[in-house]
């Protein structure tokens, strides 16, 4: 299965969820050599755009990503992990389970944007 | 709440999950226009890179997707959203209900790169 990383200069967006719940826990982004060492490995591994360097989630909080399953999308230029916290089982850095606490409110603009503020 | 535009040229990964079952169902792109068409309409609107224009996701199909929740993301890069599937309830144009229908192999690697295979 080829994936299609050059939509995004080397890079396809890794959805992760977990298998047991079908929570969304994250999405980061992977390379190629991310995306192999994954699924080599079984480890969910990362390409960090500000560090640009692997990492492996969880190798020093022990909150490792274990890959259930994975699968590319019709176009293949992103990938979905289902996976199994292990450690703690919290998965961001804030603590909480998933990265996904923010809600955004419905029916309505974003924050103005600078310009319109200004007025 | 601001959404951060600035990792990706002006978007963000929007990620979109069936509210009902919380089955992965694609993942699309949102520039602000398209992220603030989406909250203030109520259905999921995406920026097309290839034709660098916004679009409804099911305009034509009607299979449209109304946003049941969404959320960001602790660096707020990412956006969720959770959603009802209207029409038909196809979202992938292969006539499938999510894009994610093609396995990934675990414990190997990806197609040898070119020059690999080329040996």
């Amino acid at each position: 299965m080829k994936i299609d990383f050059d939509k995004m200069q080397g890079l396809a967006p890794a959805v992760i969820q977990d298998a047991a719940t079908g929570e969304m826990l994250m999405v980061g982004f992977m390379n190629r050599d991310a995306l192999e060492a994954t699924l080599r490995t079984g480890f969910v591994t990362f390409y960090s755009r500000t560090r640009q360097t692997l990492w492996t989630k969880g190798e020093t909080s022990g909150n490792r990503l274990e890959v259930v399953a994975a699968w590319t999308d019709c176009d293949r230029d992103t990938v979905l992990l289902r996976v199994r916290v292990l450690g703690a089982g919290k998965v961001c850095h804030t603590g909480s389970r998933s990265c996904f606490t923010q809600p955004l409110p419905l029916g309505s603009a974003l924050q103005p944007r600078e310009e319109e503020a200004r007025r």
